[in-house]
């Protein structure tokens, strides 16, 4: 199992069907949780697929289309009703906070936690959320009201020893720090080992990126260049090309092709429009440009591997 | 089956849970729809229960509590989404209109329809609705924030002409008329008639009310006087009269008593705390007080009729 994984708690476009809901994902990496997107009734998704919210501390919101953040409010409300105290940071266009703020007074409501905001606009090439070993950034993407993607990267590791070495040359701590941090190695007898020819290079770092609502826009590609699994809107198919475009959002075909420009490892689709009950005919075109190509599901859980390791 | 009913879209408080999506219902008179508050996810709950809205018009928010009115702009985006161009009215407390504003503002929504705003502040003892042949008003209740119920009533019809009379007289359209508005009838012979002896009592008119969110409120008893069907919150049972109290919420014993001082027909309890997973122990405590009394039960439609038709 990967130590990151997406789980899509809804994947519609704009308005809520018997078979699809708003936009809202939930990112795991070793148990921490990121929340992508918040449309209506993602505290019931969360519910139905069994989501805990013990280790859920940032919210990312696209942008201010009400399929992307309707639900937000309840779930701060549900927070709070559950006497969370932990800070929650939301990191979202500048009005959400305005209207999370109106929404809690007129209730009257003191959340009995911090919650923090912080405005997207004013996060150009800077790291939302730096981790130990990941970070997370923003980078904008086109549509009809501003809007941002997200992009997690793990930060790279350092190189591994290999465990044969390790055991024949009865190595201690210092040595093996050393090594991994680059140093060469000299044995007793004064053979000398080159870091390259005793270690292996690390594990390929894991990636994602969530690019929530954009026309075609090649500006993404350097944003999200080579990461693992790349989930991106396609909420027509190429038929539908001219409302696409009208309409500032992508096909099929055109996610396929900036997954194939990025040189992802794998690509979700996902924002489907509501008239796509049978959602293989945008699998099928997106996979005619780009193989590794897969229409997201409805509470499905996705191992975010390397394609060595990728099973499905 | 009666002209009048109601459909339970959610009956839980605050939370949601696996079992209950927070407050919403719509009743349905003639074909014609209201919907009596607004809970996140009510359109998911309209699509889950085949509820269509092509009539509602009319939407009733009890108070500004989140679980009461979050999925009104999500209802009111999907509607716009769809080409409504018909007029729809809110009666709500005032506040609600400046945040639907505002939300409708930063996501650049220009309504295809109007929407209207009624503030209940203002309608003390006044008709919000003053149909053809029923009226809706509403009344105070007492909660942490101010707070309304809502009632529902069939306006008084003619009296009934007993038809074998018609058949035997061989009555005329003018007569029949004058009959129903309360004449005698004197035959060719010369033989009077009485008007009560002629005809029946009209149709008793139907009725129902709804007490959202209230405290045990004896004030409530002369605004829902002999109601069809009351749907009163029960959010504790009485072992917790103490946090019903200071929550501002009431007992099923309590939701019993003022349907037992108002002389309703029947009974429905809602808005229970998450806590109560089996519901029955709520059903017997109000039993005890108010033989005619039910849970409510999410997805069920109950008619509303007289007790002499009743069925259920």
């Amino acid at each position: 199992l990967s130590d990151l994984k997406l789980c899509i708690l809804g994947n519609g476009s704009a308005v809520p069907t018997s078979y699809s809901n708003p936009s809202s994902q939930i990112l795991s990496y070793k148990g921490t949780q990121f929340l992508f997107d918040c449309g209506e009734g993602t505290q019931m998704q969360m519910i139905k697929y069994k989501i805990k919210h013990r280790k859920l501390d940032n919210i990312f919101i696209s942008h201010l289309h009400g399929d992307h953040f309707y639900g937000l409010i309840g779930l701060i409300s549900t927070f709070h009703l559950f006497g969370r105290d932990k800070k929650l940071t939301i990191y979202a266009p500048q009005d959400l906070e305005d209207l999370i703020n109106y929404q809690l007074n007129i209730s009257n409501t003191n959340l009995r936690f911090d919650l923090e905001f912080v405005h997207l606009e004013k996060m150009t090439d800077k790291i939302l959320c730096d981790g130990e070993d990941f970070e997370i950034k923003s980078f904008p993407l086109k549509h009809s009201v501003p809007c941002w993607g997200f992009v997690f990267r793990q930060k790279p590791t350092a190189r591994r020893i290999k465990k044969d070495f390790v055991l024949q040359k009865e190595l201690n701590p210092k040595q093996i720090t050393d090594i991994k941090n680059g140093a060469d190695f000299t044995d007793e007898k004064g053979v000398f080992f080159s870091n390259s020819e005793i270690t292996k290079p690390p594990k390929p770092a894991l990636s994602y990126a969530y690019c929530s609502d954009t026309v075609y826009y090649e500006p993404v590609v350097e944003n999200i260049k080579g990461v693992t699994l790349l989930y991106h809107e396609a909420t027509f198919d190429n038929q539908m090309l001219d409302v696409a475009v009208e309409k500032l959002h992508s096909t099929a075909q055109q996610a396929a092709e900036i997954a194939k420009k990025a040189a992802v490892s794998k690509l979700l689709l996902g924002h489907f429009s509501a008239r796509f009950s049978d959602l293989r005919v945008l699998e099928q075109e997106a996979q005619s440009v780009f193989p590794n190509s897969y229409v997201s599901r409805e509470g499905e859980t996705y191992e975010i591997k390397n394609p060595k390791q990728q099973t499905q």
